[in-house]
C-alpha cells in the first residue's frame, strides 16, 4: 500500500544531464512535499502554516513565481524557502538507508542510468531526496524539477503531470509510476512518448493490474517491471511498514489507548497481518473480517476471531480497512457503530470506507483536528473518521525511512534493468525482476542486515 | 512517573464555594497548558505559535492581562483565547473516563468535598478538566484559577506557586501534590498553613519519599495519604501507560523504525516492563540492565537479556533510562555510543542521563526538532537526545485519557477520605488508601469494566 | 498452586543425625514417586507398569516388604528397584538448581539445621532430592525415610503421615507442610509435638489460609512462616511456571493443537496471567473470567475479552480453571458444552469443577488414556475431562527444575531462619519471610542471574 | 518437514476393489505404527512393551504371522492385537478433520478415485487411518495393506517398500511419496511400474528436488505434482505445526524450563519462524543464524539477533537446526558448547547435526530415557542429543490432526487432478497444484473457517 519514489538517476547519469530531465508530480491529495518533509517537525517552522490545512497564505504554488538558489524555476512547490529546513530532514534520513547509499556508490562508477530521461509520479517524503540530491541542495531547489504540494486539487495534480511530461527541449524515456496515473495520463495525451521509452516501472497494486489489462488487450507499447510483487516489498512496505504506522497514524491523530480496545481489522492480507499484531502486542482484543479462507484460517491461527463485520460492528472501538475493495465499511454498518468509534483506512484504495455516503445533510461534519472529522448523527453520535477515509499511514503517520531505502532500491534496479537490458530481452509484456537482480538486491540488503542486525 | 491532576470539588462542594478556592500551578519545564491541551491539536490552531519553541509573543504571561469570559482574572496562563478549542479537547476526552464521571456523578448528591479548600500542584492537560468542569467553562476560564504555561522557567514556576498559596482571604485546607514542590514550598514560607491543613495527597515516588523522611524526622505536621503505591497507579499509570507512550514518543520525535532495532532499556520495573514488552513487541532487539536479582530473574524469564551498560553500549541504537536513579548513563558511556543512537528517559527524575556532561565546548548541540538535540562529538559523531533527558513520556507523548482516569479517580478518592475521616484516624504520619477506599474503587473500575472490556 | 518438596537438613545437619529424622508422606491422589521421578521417562524403565494407572501388581505397598541397600526398611514406596534409575533423574535435576546447591554448599560449613529433625508432607519429585540426597543414594532408600508412592488412596495418604509422625524414639522439632494436611493431623491426634517444635513452615495457599484462621482463634501454638506469599513464589512457582506447565499438561494428555482454538480462562491470578500467555502466544483465541475488577482491567488491558461463563461457554474448545473457589464450572456448564471441548483445572483446589456432578448414571465414563475420559452424554456428546478435576500441572506435566530451585530455597530459608531465631523473636503468629532472608535469597538468585541471564 | 500420509481411495473407489490395493510402507527410523498411534496412549496398553526402545518381544514383525479380524494377512505391523486401541485413537482424530471428512462425505458420489491403484510411502498415524478406514476396521486390520512398525531397521525399510510393490496380481497406477524413496525403489527396480501409472504426488522438499532433477535430466516418465510448495503445506505443516511441537518434543524429552533458556534456531525459513515464534512467546531468549539475507532481515525485524553460530554457540542453552544442509553443526561446535546443552533438529533431513562425528571412542553416549543420549566428554560435559539427531518433530511429539487434515487433503486432491485429468493435460513433468484444484480447497478449508474460527 505504501507508495514512495525513486530517483538515482542524478547520481548514476553523467552530471552535465541531471539538470534537464526529472520531473516529479505527486498523487492529489495524498502526502506531499511540506507534509512529508516531516510531520513531526513541523512545529519548529518559523511558520507553521503550511502543516495547517487552513493556511494564511491562499496563493495556489502554480500562481507563485519562485526560483530556487541557483536560479531555476522549473518547478513547483509551496515555499521554496523551507529547503534549507529538508536538507536537514534528508541528513537524517540518510543514516537509516545503507542499502539504498550502497547501490548509490556502486553506480558512482558505472552510472547505469546514464542516458536516461526519467519522469515519475509518485510520493515526495525526505526519504525520496536521499536517493538524488548531493548535499548542498535540498528537495525542491535542485536540478530536479519537482511538482507537488500538499493539499493539491485534483485538478492541481493532473496538471502537475502534464508540466512534468510536456516540457519543451526535454522527453523522458523512462517512467517510474506508482499508482498508474502517469502512465494512464501518457496513453491518452501524449502516446508518441512511447515510441522512444524504454519501459515502465509500476510500484502499486493498482497501477499492476491497469499493465497487466493492457498487455492482455494487446495495448501494452513497452516493456513494464511490477515491483509490486516482490517479496520486499510484500514484507517491508506492507507487513513490517505497517505494524508500526498503524499504531503512529492513529495516536498522532486521536491519542487513544490501545490496550483494551476492540478493533475489527477488515482484511487479512500483508497489512492486516501487520496491524492485527502491533494492535494485539500493546493489549487490544483484535477480531478479523476475511473472505479469503487461507487467509481467514492463517488469521484463525494467529488467534484471531473471525468474524462478519454485521455481527460485530456494535461493539467495536476502532474499525480499520485493508482489504483493497470498495464499500468494505458501509453506510448502514456506519449507523450502527457506537459513540466515539474511530473509523480509519490501511489499504490501497480511499474507497473502502463509504465515505461518500457520510455527506448527508443529517449528518454534520466536525473537523476536530488535522486529518480527524467526527461525523454526527442527529441522535449526537460521533463517528471518527480518520483522514476522510484516505490511507492513514501516508496521511497521518511517517514511512520507516529503513523501509523506504528498501522499497527505493528494488525501483532502482528495477529502472537500471529495463534501461540497460540488451533489446528483444523484454517485449511488450509486464515482467518480474529478474533473479539477478533479486541477487544484486540481496547482496546490498545483506549490507544493511550486516549493519543493523548481525553481531 | 506519569504525573496529573484531579480537582473534583467544583462538583463535589457547595457550587457557590468555586469561584473561590482553587489554585493550581504547573512544574517548570514540564508540560502546561497549551502543550497539554493537545500535543496533537496544534495544527489546528489558528495561530501555532504556542506549540513552538520559539514563539513569535516574547511576553511572559505573568506580565500580560487576561481576563476570562466572567470577567475574573484570577489566573494566569499563555492565551486565554485558546479557551474554545480546549473546551473541545476536554468533551473528547471525557468519553474515556467513565471511572471518574461515575464518581462524579455519585458525588453530586453526597457532596463530600463541600468545604475542602484544595491547592493542587500537578501537570496539566486536557483531561484535567474532565473532573471539575461544568461545560459551558474551558481550562482556564473557569472558576478554578490556574497558573500553567508551556515553558516557565524555574522561577516562573516557584512564581505560580506562590501565587497559588498566597491568596488573599482565601487558605487551603487540603493539598494536592505531585512531586513534593508545593508541600516544600509550604513548609519554608507559609508553615501556618499546616495549622487548618487536614491533609496532602502526594502522588509520585519522589514526593512520597519526602514525605517519609518528614515523618521519620518527626516533621511531617499532617496527615499524608500515599497515592503512588497503590496498585491502580503501577499497574496503570506504569506498566500499561509506558507500554503505548514509549511508542508514542518515540515516533513524534524521531520517526524511527522499531523492527530490528537494539535497545537496552535500564531497569526492569513496571515502566520498564512496559517499554520492553512494547518494543519486543514492534520486532525490536531489547536487552535490559538490573541491579535487583529478582527484578533481573524476570527479566530473563520474560526473554530478555540481562547484561552491563557497558558490555552493550557500542552496538544499542537505542538507549532508554527507567530506573529512578541519577547517572544511568554517563558522559564515557555516551562517548562510546555509535553514531545515531537515540537516547531517552521514562524514569521518574531528569538525571538518569548525565545530561550536564553533554553541555561542554567541545560537543556542539543542534535542535534539528522541538524536544529532539543532536549532540554532535568533534568526529562528527551525532548522539540523539530526546526532551533534553528530561520525561520522554511527559514531554513528546499524550497520556492515554483512559490511564489518567483511574489514576484520577484515585486521588479523588484519597481526598475524600483525609478531608471526611472522624478525628483521629489519621495522625502526622504517611499512609495508603484504606481498603474501604479500595473497594469504592473497584467498584467504579467495575463501570469501567462492563462498559470497556465485559461482552 | 504448584506445591514441592524441601529437605536441605541432610546437607545441613550433622551426618550422624541423618538416618533417624526425616518422614515424608505425600499427598494423596497428588504426584508420587514412580509417577514424578519423571514422566517422560517411563519409557525406558524394565518395567513401565508403575507408571500405569492398572499396575499388574496389585499388592499395596503397605504389605510390601522392601529394604534399601544399606539395609534400612524405614520407607514404604513402590518399588524400591527403581531406586538406581531415580538417581539418574536427579542428576538431571542438579544441573538446573543453582540457587539451592549454592546454598548446601554454604550450609555445609554451617549446618544451620544441626538439630533439627524435620516432617515433612509435600510432592515428591525428582527435584525433590537433589536436596538431600548425598550422590550414591537414591530417593527412597536414603537415609530420609520416605512414605509415598503412585495412586495412594485417602486412607493411604493418611497412614503415611501417621507413619511419619508417630515414629518410636524420634520426635520432629520442625514442620514443614504443603496443604496443611500433616498441620492438621498432628493437631488432631499429636498435639504434644507442638511443645518442643520450633515452627511450621507453609507453602500453599489453603494451609496459609488455615494457619490464619488458627491464629485468629488462638489456637496456633508455634510459630509459623507464611512462604505462599513471597514475590518468588506467586511470580516463578505460578505465572513462569504455569505459563509452560499448562502447555506441557494439554499436549500430552490430548495432543490438542493450540491454533486456533477457543479457550476460557477462568481467573486472572497469576497462574491465569500465565496460561492466557501462553495459549494467546501459540495462536489460541483467549478469553477470561474475573470477579475481582482491578484484575479483570488487568486482563483487558492485557487483550483477553472479560466473559462470564455462561455467554461463552457452547463455543468454547478449552475451559480453564484457576480461581481457587469452587464450583466454578457447574453440571449445567458442562452440559452446555459442545462435543469433544476439553476441561481441565490449573486452581489451587480439586473441586473447580464439579466433576461429582458427572458421575451419574445418565452418563457415560470411558478412560481413554491415563489422566483422560471421556465423559458422554445420551445424545454422544463427550466432554474430555483431564485428571479428573485435579490439578493438570501437578498430574500430567512436570515442574521445571529451576523454579523448583528457587522455591525450594524459600522454603529452606524459611526452616533455617525459625530455626535459628532467637528466643521470644516469633511469638504464635503467621509470619512472611524477614527481609533479611529475602536478602539472601536474593544473593542465591544473583548466581542464577549471573550463571542463566547475564551476559 | 513433516510428512503424512493421505489414503482416501476406499471412500472414493469402489467399495468392492477396496480389499486390494494399497500398500504402505514407512520410513525407516521414522515414526511407525505403535509409536505414532500414539505416543501418549501408550501408558494406557495392557503392555507398554511396544513403545519401549528395548522391548522384550524381539521377534520381527517380518517373522511373525498375524491376521486381522477379516482373516486376511496381507499387511505386517507389530501387534495387529493393538487394534481395537489404536481405532479409539483413530475416531478421537476423526473429530479434529473436518476439511478431510467434507472432502470423503462430497467423494462419496463421485468416486473420482475408482480404479485408481494406489502406492504409498509415508508416515503412519492414527490420523492416517481416518482418510481410509470404515468405522469397524482399525488401521493395520483393514482391507488396506499395511507394512511397518516401529523401530524398523534400514533393511526392513526397503523389505517393506519392495512388499508393497511386488505384490501378485496387482500393480500400482498411481503413486503417493513422501521423500522420494518409493519413487527411488520403484525406477530402479520395477521401471516397468510407469507403463500404467498416471502419477507420482511427492509431499517433501527432498522428493520433490529429486523430481525435478529426473526432469531436467529427461527421466521423468510420468506427471508429477508437487505438494510441498503449496501454501497450506507451507502455512500449515511448516510454520503453525512446528510453533507446536517444537515446545512438545523439548518439554517431553527434557522436561526443560524454556523461560530465560538461550537458544539458537539455525535457519529462518517457515519452521524456524515457528520454533523462534513460539520459544520466544515463552520468555526465552532467541537468536537466529541465516544465510539468505532476506530470510536474515525478516528475523531481524522480527527481533531476533542475526548471528554466526561460532560467535555464540558457548552461551547456548538450545540449539535447533531447521536449514535443510548438511553439518550445519560441526563437531568442532559441539566440542565448544556448555554442559547440558540440548541440541535438536527439526529440518528436512538427519544430517543437519553432524551426529556421526560423536560416535567416536573418547566419547561416551548414556542413553538417559527414549529419544534422549547424554554424549559425555573425557572432561564430564554431556551434551543432550534429542533423537540421535533424526526430526524431532516426527521423533518426540505428536503431529496436530488438524494439520495434517488440510495436508492430507491437499494429497488427495493432487492424486485425485493426476487420475481424472484428460490425457495430454499433464506432461512428464512437475507441476503445482492447479488453481481450480486451490479453489476446491479453499471450499474445503472453508468449511474448517466456518467450522473453527467463525462466530
Amino acid at each position: 500500500c505504501l507508495k514512495l519514489l525513486l530517483l538515482l538517476q542524478i547520481q548514476f547519469a553523467n552530471a552535465e544531464d541531471k539538470q534537464e530531465f526529472q520531473k516529479y508530480p505527486t498523487k492529489a491529495g495524498r502526502r506531499s512535499l511540506s507534509r512529508s518533509i516531516s510531520q513531526s517537525s513541523t512545529d519548529s517552522y518559523s511558520s507553521a502554516a503550511s502543516y495547517s490545512d487552513s493556511s494564511d497564505d491562499e496563493t495556489s504554488p502554480r500562481e507563485k513565481a519562485q526560483a530556487n538558489s541557483k536560479g531555476s524555476s522549473d518547478f513547483c512547490v509551496k515555499n521554496v524557502k523551507q529547503a534549507e529546513f529538508g536538507r536537514r530532514e534528508i541528513e537524517i534520513a540518510e543514516q537509516d538507508m545503507s542499502a539504498l547509499i550502497s547501490l548509490r556508490k556502486r553506480a558512482q562508477g558505472e552510472k547505469p542510468l546514464a542516458g536516461a530521461k526519467i519522469v515519475g509520479c509518485t510520493h515526495i517524503t525526505a526519504q525520496t531526496a536521499v536517493r538524488h540530491l548531493p548535499p548542498p541542495l535540498s528537495l525542491s531547489p535542485t536540478g530536479v524539477p519537482v511538482f507537488a504540494w500538499k493539499g493539491e486539487s485534483e485538478d492541481d495534480f493532473w496538471w502537475c503531470i502534464d508540466r512534468c511530461v510536456n516540457t519543451e527541449g526535454w522527453q523522458a524515456n523512462m517512467i517510474l509510476d506508482d499508482g498508474g496515473d502517469l502512465t494512464h495520463w501518457v496513453y491518452k495525451k501524449y502516446p508518441s512518448v512511447f515510441k522512444k521509452a524504454q519501459g515502465i516501472v509500476e510500484e502499486s497494486v493498482t497501477g499492476v493490474h491497469r499493465l497487466y489489462q493492457l498487455s492482455k488487450a494487446g495495448k501494452l507499447c513497452v516493456p513494464a517491471m511490477n515491483v509490486n510483487d516482490s517479496v520486499t516489498k510484500q514484507k517491508f512496505d506492507n507487513l513490517y511498514c505497517c505494524r508500526e504506522s498503524i499504531l503512529d497514524g492513529l495516536k498522532r491523530t486521536t491519542d487513544v489507548m490501545f490496550g483494551g480496545k476492540q478493533v475489527v481489522v477488515c482484511g487479512y492480507g500483508e497489512v492486516g497481518k501487520g496491524c492485527c499484531s502491533a494492535l494485539k502486542a500493546l493489549g487490544a482484543i483484535v477480531c478479523i473480517t476475511e473472505i479469503d479462507p487461507i487467509c481467514a484460517l492463517q488469521g484463525c491461527m494467529d488467534g484471531f476471531r473471525v468474524v462478519k463485520l454485521n455481527e460485530v460492528i456494535r461493539q467495536m472501538d476502532l474499525v480499520i480497512t485493508c482489504t483493497g475493495n470498495k464499500n468494505v465499511v458501509t453506510r448502514e454498518q456506519l449507523d450502527r457503530m457506537k459513540n466515539g468509534c474511530i473509523v480509519c483506512n490501511m489499504g490501497h484504495s480511499n474507497t473502502e470506507i463509504d465515505v461518500a455516503s457520510l455527506r448527508s445533510p443529517e449528518l454534520t461534519w466536525e473537523r476536530v483536528r488535522s486529518q480527524v472529522d467526527h461525523v454526527i448523527w442527529p441522535d449526537g453520535k460521533r463517528v471518527v473518521l480518520l483522514a476522510e477515509g484516505r490511507l492513514l499511514n501516508l496521511s497521518c503517520s511517517t514511512v520507516p525511512t529503513f523501509v523506504l531505502s528498501i522499497t527505493a532500491t528494488t525501483q532502482a534496479l528495477a529502472l537500471i534493468e529495463l534501461f540497460n537490458a540488451p533489446e528483444g530481452r523484454y517485449k511488450q509484456d509486464v515482467y518480474l525482476l529478474p533473479k539477478k537482480m533479486g541477487k544484486t538486491m540481496e547482496d546490498l540488503i545483506d549490507k544493511n542486515v550486516n549493519k543493523y542486525c548481525r553481531y
